[in-house]
């Protein structure tokens, strides 16, 4: 027989993540690079991992706690079971948005035991507050992988949507805040986006 | 201007990440908790590596590297672009998997830099090879993640497709060999599954 504290903690965890498995089925606006559908959150926050794990070289800042970037990716999106999926450049819904998906990680999270509570907790409010070199990092893996699709996809999700050219690059300063780099591979994306007429 | 070498490494993991995106379409027996569809083997990916992160403490083996088994789940079903998903308890298929996977791996992982590739390639062959602690708790939670999605479910996957009752407790003795916590916890699904006459 197994501890009774870690049987008790277990159905805890068991819980979480049953109900974690509704991030699954959260639409993003983004679509697939073979354009058969749009994508969802979870299989958005796998791809959004191995991202993290390919490209950290290119992170400007030296020193970053890689598997902190990748927890905070993992989780980061959890939030949208209850709070839903804000479309980024509304900013009416985004307004809204941080008070809601605050209390959605109080309750997500809540379903854990209380110390991974309030671990998984600390670090998904460090990834909303991007003040550390890991938040700052992952930010910028948060809007360079949407681009890749949208370069797969020749831009056709932006002209869907009517995004403008300014409201895009405001969204990529947080990548050249985190790496030159891929600010510069982002760019080329954007401008032949924007020769192609994709902006609104 | 970004140093040139930097540039030429970004657009081999570009491509790469592009190339994995097609992971979303892999489809799996299993269904989602609410049922609604099949899992793919994206979104599974990060299940499981958020499962990995929520259940490590009860692994028995003390000093586990946790980035580690987590970079193996991230990884560890890319080859299915390539190989498909094999199923489980099919011995034919199995047989030759092996091999396809393998080639499959040496595209894959073929696409990112040479020193890349030889660091995730010898990740998932770690995985495969299940020697190391790391790839033994990896196995295990690759197995309690469905058995949980089961669970939600009443196990009618393990009965639309006939699986037995020994062939299930055969794949999970891969859970009791890294922690007898979780096998415990997940032989209280198969007893149930059983009782409720699920299995072939």
């Amino acid at each position: 027989m197994g501890h009774p504290e870690a049987a008790a903690r277990l159905e805890q965890q068991f819980r979480f993540l049953r109900e974690i498995d509704r991030l699954k089925s959260i639409e993003r606006q983004n679509i697939l690079t073979d354009a058969s559908r749009r994508e969802n959150s979870a299989e958005h926050s796998w791809h959004l991992a191995v991202l993290a794990l390919c490209l950290a070289e290119h992170a400007d800042e030296p020193g970053i706690d890689l598997f902190k970037v990748v927890r905070m990716l993992l989780i980061h999106d959890i939030v949208e079971i209850d709070a839903g999926d804000a479309f980024l450049h509304d900013p009416a819904a985004l307004e809204q948005q941080a008070a809601k998906e605050e209390l959605a990680a109080q309750r997500l999270f809540g379903l854990l035991p209380s110390d991974q509570r309030d671990e998984w907790l600390a670090l998904w409010r460090e990834f909303e507050a991007r003040r550390s070199p890991e938040s700052v990092l992952a930010h910028a893996f948060d809007r360079v992988q949407p681009a890749l699709l949208h370069e797969a996809t020749d831009g056709v999700i932006w002209q869907k949507y009517g995004t403008t050219h300014e409201q895009i690059q405001s969204k990529m300063l947080a990548v050249r805040e985190a790496s030159p780099t891929l600010w510069e591979r982002v760019q080329v994306i954007i401008t032949r986006a924007k020769a192609a007429g994709r902006f609104g």
